[in-house]
Formats: structure tokens, sequence, C-alpha cells
């Protein structure tokens, strides 16, 4: 069996690009984790299934999507037959055999299947290069919307705007921005969630020169809603420290319409501190402009992990 | 300044993608080391210069071919500006950002180039669909040729195969096999070199799970012009081990007639005993069929310092 695996913790890119490989390769998308409200709307509104919950890798080939971090991916990976990784983020694997890697710095790894279907190119990955069809080009649309923050995170290229135009035409979206800011309102309903849900939403953990480091970030439009939650995830954060014997633990909540977030910070606070040339005050610290964990928070801490130098 | 980056002790392939995808990107191709005898004839044949030695990343952007293995490429990496990575070999690097990653597993670095060539595909990567020179496409069909060692070698796919036709079209080669012997007969003329220079022509540092293992390889018609310098060999291999601080270190004498190769081993011999199930004499043990470090050998150590299994 062929499964195209999006990374634990899914988000909206992870799932949507899954089912978009799985579609050109006549493959199973798979999932490790429970969807996000976003996620479930966007699946609903184009009629897809739920992935699979892959438990295991014995026995079946695999292709990553969205993710390459070891931490990031199924327990028993080296048990699976790894064949492919397509990814926008930063390279973070070591694998036993040449395997297909196709990474490019866009906003989205939707983008990068985007890019190579309307290259023609999807036989390039051993995929076919069939028809589009509009409920597939919709979800690959909602993922880079979703991974964007509707082009407003600093990942956001020219040309995942273009490819969004593209895949916007054939999934017959007319306005975009407010297609996206329907679907951003439903990730945003997060006053219904509790804080171990809101922290679980978008966590992801990093191997960094041998340190871990565990980030979590949500996206808000009025981040008022997450004030009389923050203590209670400062004691998430905690706890999780403890448990996965981490370095750093951070929450990151981005303001949209604000552009930049505030983070909260437990564990190597000075390190934290150093990195990014700011003072915490109780754990906490807001920074303008601070909108990608990918692009910005992870860079900089694996270049003072790494140098133990800052990042200019 | 761009530079095109290949490995340290550099090979054919390492040197020839470097040239051949510089000239794509308007950028300047360098060299982690100086050129061995096959290359050399090459580069004469085609009328290239030798690419310069790169001695700092500092202050370039780079981009790095035939290689990701940090012990392979450039000591200063993290202080350069790594763009891109275009390899057939195993996945082996962390890097702090999203890059342009192409990996596939074909018999060389120059068939990925050449893919993309054909396909009109390398603006892809940032690279100009530029037309191919015939001095270019020879050098890349001989380093398609010096890797698959003539497509002798469990690496070579066919679609290496197309690709050396379509470039020996445009570099004039009628007689493939032909050349591909003389380029070998250049390699091959083992005999006048130092043990010292025999053991550094091909040799490779690996990261397995966290335990250095080095591992030399040469291709020969006739090993019994090796015969006289194994113990010197031997010896240099024990020096190597305790000054890298290594777990293991192999030297694989490749017999390109017989298809398999004698194996030279220091260190942790049970393990390379358990991962090849095969039994040591006095450090060495001829294997059938061994004909690829990066498909054969690495794979199965890789393995067994990972998961303590065995391949099948």
């Amino acid at each position: 069996m062929v499964y195209v695996l999006g990374h634990k913790n899914p988000d909206t890119d992870s799932i949507c690009s899954a089912i978009a490989l799985a579609y050109f390769l006549d493959a199973t998308p798979a999932k490790l984790g429970s969807l996000n409200p976003e996620t479930s709307f966007v699946l609903e509104k184009y009629s897809f299934e739920e992935p699979i919950t892959l438990t295991r890798a014995k026995g079946s080939q695999l292709y990553l999507v969205d993710h390459s971090e070891r931490f990031q991916t199924i327990d028993d990976l080296e048990e699976g037959d790894l064949v492919g990784i397509i990814d926008h983020h930063k390279i973070g694997i070591s694998t036993s055999s040449p395997i297909i890697y196709i990474s490019k710095p866009l906003g989205s790894t939707a983008s990068i299947i985007a890019e190579l279907f309307f290259r023609k190119n999807l036989d390039y990955i051993g995929a076919k290069n069939k028809e589009l069809p509009p409920n597939i080009a919709g979800i690959m649309l909602s993922a880079i919307l979703s991974d964007t923050v509707l082009f407003k995170s600093p990942t956001t290229t020219t040309l995942d705007q273009e490819l969004a135009l593209e895949l916007a035409k054939i999934a017959k979206i007319d306005n975009i921005l407010a297609y996206g800011m329907e679907m951003l309102a439903a990730k945003s309903s997060i006053s219904t969630l509790s804080a171990t849900e809101i922290f679980n939403t978008d966590y992801k953990e990093f191997s960094m020169n041998g340190s871990k480091v565990g980030i979590s970030q949500v996206e808000v439009v009025d981040p008022s809603e997450l004030e009389s939650k923050k203590t209670e995830i400062l004691d998430i954060m905690k706890r999780e420290f403890d448990l996965k014997n981490l370095d750093l633990i951070l929450f990151a909540i981005t303001d949209i319409t604000k552009e930049g977030s505030e983070v909260l910070v437990y564990g190597n606070k000075k390190l934290f501190e150093r990195a990014f040339s700011v003072k915490l005050l109780n754990n906490a610290v807001f920074i303008p402009g601070m909108m990608s964990r990918k692009k910005q928070i992870v860079p900089s801490l694996e270049k003072i992990y790494t140098t133990g130098q800052i990042s200019h």
C-alpha cells in the first residue's frame, strides 16, 4: 500500500496536500492526528472524507508531505519504505537510502504540488499528469490560503499568489479573500476550545543541534479571546517541557490584524531573549512583524543553537 | 557571489555537475579538493579549466551538488547562504531555513540536471533554460558513465541510459561504451598512485545515528594492481580511525569485471559482519554483487546503526 502522509498535529496544508498528492499518485491519503476546525470546514465544503489515521509505517510505501522532521512524522518511519518527501520547510531528516525529495521555499506544500501540476510535471515525481477536478483545486487553494495566512505571512511568494489564482479558476471561487476569511473564521473559533486543544492545534517539535524545542502557534483575528486561557496554557507548556525533556517551549499567538505575535516562553528563556533580542516579562513578549514559525522563529533559534550567534 | 559546490574528495560527477549547473545558473563552479585522474582526463577532453577551490562559505550563496552530508561539504557551511541542493544520495543534512532541494534516486547528479534540461525545467530551480553546448553535454555524459560505472552499478536506471544517449548526440560521441572505457582507463591508472592517494581518491564520511563511519571506494578492472598496497592502506585506515574518532572505516575495492567488492574493514568489525552476514578474514572479505556504496554499503550500515536490524 502507498500512503501520502502529513505531519502530526495536522493543519490544512498537511491534510489537503496529502489528499491532492494521493489523487495524482493513485495512493491513499493518511493523517497523524485529528483535524482542526479549519481543516474540517475545508473538507466538508469540498465533500472529502477525513484521511485515514496511519498507525504504523511497517509494510507500507510512504510519501511524506509538508514535513521532514523526525519528531513530526510517524514513530516507526524506519520500518516503512520511504519513497519521497514533498515539503516547503527546512530540511530535517536523514534517510538510509536515496529518495525523491522535492522542496522549495514556497508558502505551502500545496503550492509545490500545484506548480508541478501546472508545469505538467507530476510524472517527474512518479505521479500522473491527470486532470485537476474542481474539488481538489479547492482544497489546494484552501491549503495555500491557510499556510500563507491569506498571503500575509512573510513566507508568501508571488508564485503562491499566481498558483492560488489559477486554482481558484478551476475551483470556481470568484473572491479568494472572501473565501479565505470564511475559512479563517472557522479556524479562529478558538473561544470554544479548551486550553489543551488550543495548544495542540499546531504544535511541532524540532531537534536543534541536539536540543529538543517545542513550538505551538495559533493565528487569531482577536487575541483577547485567548487572554483568559494564558495561565492554563503556560501550565500545559511546563508539563510538556518536563514530559518531553525539552530545552525550550514556545506558544506564539499570532495576531493577523496587528501582524505580530505574542510569544509565551518556558525553559531556556535566556537563549530565547538572545535569539530575538527581546526581554521577557512574566514569560511573555510581543514581537512586531513576527508571523511565521518556519521563516522567522525556527531559523533564529536554529542559528543560535548551532553557532551561538544571532541571526541578522 | 553564487557558487555551485561539489563534495570533498571530488569525483567526476561532483565536478562535472558543478560545472554544468553553474553554466545554467550563471554561477561559478567550485570544488573542495584536487581532481582525480579520471576527472582531469574529462575536463581536458572537453577543454574546461579546473573549478576554483572554495575555502570558505561565508558571504556566498551556495548550491550543493552530489552531496548533502555535513561531513562531505565545506566546513563553515552555516556561515554561508545555502540556496539549494541537487543530489542523488540519501538525505543527510539539517538546514535552518527552507531551501530548494531536488533529489531523485538516479545514477548520478548529472542525470538529475540533464532531466531538468530535457524537460525545459531548469527554471524550476532558479536556473535558465539555456541551450546545451556540446562540451557541457560531454562532461554530463562523462559524469553519468563514471557514477554508474558504464551502467553496471545497481544504481543505474533506464532514465540514466536514455539521458546519456541524448547527451551523447549533443556531444557527438558515437560510441558511448568505447568512450566510457577510455575514461575508466584514465581512472584505473591506479598503479602509479601511492596508497594514500588511492585511499583518498573517493573517501567519504557519514554520520550514522551518532556514530561516524568512513568509507573509501575504488573501482578497478584489475584488482591485482592493488594487492601490494593493501597492508599500507590498512595502516592508513587505522590512522584515520584514531584521528577522526570513527566507529568504523572501510575500503572497498570494487572489481568492475567480476562485479563485486573486496572490503577492508577496521573498527567495529562485529557490526560490519552482522550488517552484511559475512565473516572477515584478516580484516577483509569479498562480497559478490557489491558494487555501490550509496545503494548497498551505506543503507545496510545505516539500518543496523539505527535499528540494530539487518537489511533484507
